[in-house]
């Protein structure tokens, strides 16, 4: 599956992830009243309402990019009606073309860790038949639990030809707290990346491992010990933008063929309309606003590179 | 809520939480063909089957049990029908008068995790109404991104009278990759911790913490060691029963006040039926060998305390 992001993000001269992480203040206000007249003020009516808001800013931006990243915690703010327009989401972005990374940061012990790892990347039997629950192409997993936590979801990836990004090194403030703390001489998230590469070797896929690593856009000094640390593993790089990442700080979480990476914004571009730089478009036209914020970031990311 | 945790755990003399972690193949035949014939062999069909599964379980055996703790993954797996099923197990066990644990293990950047804590133990504005949308009394949280990633649960459990338990050291095998790495002299869940104790400090309520944790019962050495760390904080011990964990094993997980630990089993009490031990009910009394199986856990912990 990475190869199949890679081509991708070739095909668009594009590394970067559009976070669908829809929040209901980010939602125009004729879109939801539109959606609260057809279902009330109920979840129901949220789940509408950002369902409605994700399908034009894929409508203007899909043709700009090689995936998206909706972030699962948004929709199960909203319960089950939620969590259905997660599912539509997902659905509607590989209609679309796109690829699907569900920021879901599940992980468990390991008979848990097969249940989500079958719920997000793989499929589950049901009598005869099978099911792929919500049939992401990617997903992020959390490592604390360790191997046999992270074992079944890459067993997943290569029985169906997928993709997990292990969190390394998160972009939050905090992420040093346990993540950067020195054993044995260097820190956790580089214990934490040996066992990436470990656990990435049984799922090559051309130069890199179905089994990548999230390292925050916030933090590029480690970014570039990382990825060298990681040959084979893909960098999801969350936090440009609204957290604070710029595309000169990125350079480094790249090889020097320009792979290696992938850049993902979220607010920064479905919120784009409600940032100065971009209101002249008018909160009607939210998600042209969107596409831009799209083509500035590719823009300010492809010159970093050269 | 912790100190209702406590009022129900000393009313029933039975500091332990069922596991309501259903696996298709745990359903007895005759339940899986009602619910196959009803919907096919569909996600629907399957989370019908361990819906009714559920509730025979929980009818009986709520009276002798303060809480359950159903597994998120294992409905996750079926999708969204899946999660519906989630969903009507958590009320189905407050109508019965249970507390739930939703074993979630979320952790995300504090403004996700401020999302997920709303999911699962609080509350989401949807224009000027307000919704629990999946309202369990407690949940669990992963450690890995630090305080960031924490305080919007803490900020949930004040508003909301809820409860929440960390991860400190889990009960897999392989949990001790980096979970016991030393960090200046100490093993990283000592450190996860100290943490626990000063996030709790906001949370009190009574002589504990709405902040509690999670240590396995797999390491008993550990769990005395944590006991005296955390002083007010709860442990909620999985890994009793078919993990390996007995009652003798628990002891020190407890106060002498016979406080301070909450034990789960999940397979030994919802699939007991299949143990050679509970074999004489038979399938058609599945939940009957379930009501025995917590009778005889509640035995072996109560005569391990005294």
């Amino acid at each position: 599956m990475i190869k199949k992001l890679i081509e991708k993000i070739q095909k668009t001269d594009a590394p970067i992830v559009v976070g669908l992480d829809p929040n209901l203040s980010f939602v125009p206000k004729a879109l939801l009243d539109r959606a609260f007249e057809e279902h009330g003020e109920t979840l129901e009516g949220a789940a509408e309402a950002i369902w409605q808001f994700n399908k034009a800013i894929v409508d203007t931006t899909f043709d700009l990019i090689p995936a998206v990243k909706p972030q699962i915690a948004m929709y199960e703010q909203f319960g089950v009606p939620g969590l259905v327009a997660y599912k539509k989401t997902v659905d509607y972005c590989h209609e679309k073309g796109l690829l699907v990374i569900g920021d879901v940061k599940r992980g468990d012990i390991g008979s848990t860790s097969a249940s989500y790892a079958k719920a997000h990347i793989g499929k589950i039997k049901v009598g005869s038949k099978e099911y792929e629950p919500f049939a992401e192409d990617f997903c992020t997993v959390n490592p604390y639990l360790g191997s046999d936590g992270i074992d079944p979801f890459v067993e997943v990836c290569n029985e169906n030809d997928r993709g997990i990004f292990i969190l390394v090194k998160t972009s939050n403030p905090s992420s040093g707290e346990f993540q950067d703390r020195i054993i044995d001489g260097k820190p956790l998230y580089e214990h934490v990346a040996d066992k990436v590469n470990e656990w990435g070797v049984s799922s090559m896929d051309g130069d890199y491992s179905n089994v990548g690593c999230v390292v925050g856009a916030t933090y590029p000094e480690m970014g570039a010990a990382l990825r060298k640390l990681m040959p084979h593993a893909y960098i999801l790089v969350p936090g440009y933008g609204a957290q604070g990442g710029k595309g000169k700080d990125l350079v480094n979480f790249f090889n020097k063929d320009g792979l290696g990476a992938i850049v993902n914004s979220s607010r920064g571009i479905i919120a784009a309309y409600k940032n100065e730089q971009y209101a002249s478009f008018g909160e009607e036209n939210f998600a042209d606003a969107s596409r831009k914020a799209v083509e500035d970031m590719i823009k300010d990311i492809r010159e970093a590179l050269v």
